[in-house]
């Protein structure tokens, strides 16, 4: 029985981030990070196509970086939103995002999160969640499913109090993000759902 | 910006399991497992009072275990279903525990998942999920919210074709279950929301 599971970013992202410090003052600026992830992602054959980031809103700071890595750790958690929240936590000692002291923070990601990180983002703290391509996007595009997600899934995460709002903002670079899912498809990725076939498997 | 993230179970975990190649017959043996973990968390100031187990659905042999470490990891995804799930999924060195070739598995848990664990549950690979208390038990009792589960959580999980169904069993040892969450209210056990008050944080 084993007791303790470690996740780790590829050393490429690192790199592709370039300078830490730098401030991504435009919504645009913040997703074509998260892009560039999701791209360079599937071209080193680290997983499936998403990125996502974690930013303060107000200063553009990066605050974590995620990318799918489900095929290479061998968990089904390690989707590019679940990796970018539970780093952004770790940075700041924190299971709250909205903790009182903290900069507001938001999740730029490449796609529409699943039912897991819908779930993920809805514990998580963080105020504002940025999409490019949405659940149906990615569903037929890529045959990747996203889950039973609350028909009202945006309304839900701005209207919960007492918990904090969280603000959803749609379209942000969502042809871009819908140019990467297709491409990918069109490669033959593989798509990893539950009791599916195998035989695409990357032997990483 | 960190580039790893790492989940422990307490070193008292293994020693509340005893001999690992028990085999648990009978489904509330499985689910005195998962209650004695969630109990021992409470008393040792881990984190909530959640516990839950994968074990092998035929032969009884334990895979995996998991508490509430939400707390003392500062990660809202450490809840004792994640734990679980994420370790199973390490153990067997794959993303998909539905796998062809591996036995069928389940989650026994002491509460029913919130809506992150059963996001999590639902690309897990896991075959059935068997609960103690109910998502109302958990609000009603302790505070702990559970979010916005879909209505018919559990058919959705047993109709989801071509996905492998997930069956769901609840009313296991329900009772003890419940007053497991009750003590931990009367005992002013901290509540954690996104948001909310941290005076009841335990300095950890």
């Amino acid at each position: 029985m084993p007791p303790v599971v470690r996740f780790e970013l590829p050393e490429w992202v690192a790199e592709e981030v370039g300078d830490p410090r730098r401030l991504y003052g435009l919504r645009e600026e913040r997703m074509d990070l998260a892009l560039r992830l999701a791209e360079r992602n599937v071209e080193q054959g680290g997983g499936g196509p998403f990125g996502a980031c974690v930013f303060e809103t107000d200063t553009g700071l990066l605050v974590s970086a995620g990318v799918n890595l489900v095929v290479s750790t061998n968990s089904s958690l390690a989707h590019a939103e679940a990796l970018a929240i539970m780093l952004a936590q770790h940075a700041h000692a924190t299971f709250d995002l909205a903790e009182k002291g903290l900069p507001s923070m938001e999740l730029v990601s490449t796609a529409q999160p699943c039912i897991q990180c819908y779930g993920i983002l809805w514990w998580s703290g963080l105020r504002r969640v940025v999409i490019g391509a949405t659940a149906q996007d990615v569903e037929s595009l890529t045959g990747f499913r996203e889950g039973p997600l609350p028909t009202d899934w945006a309304g839900r995460l701005a209207d919960r109090s007492p918990l904090p709002a969280v603000d959803v903002i749609t379209d942000c670079l969502r042809a871009r993000a819908c140019r990467l899912l297709r491409e990918y498809h069109d490669q033959g990725g593989p798509v990893y759902i539950p009791g599916g076939d195998k035989k695409d498997r990357p032997s990483d």
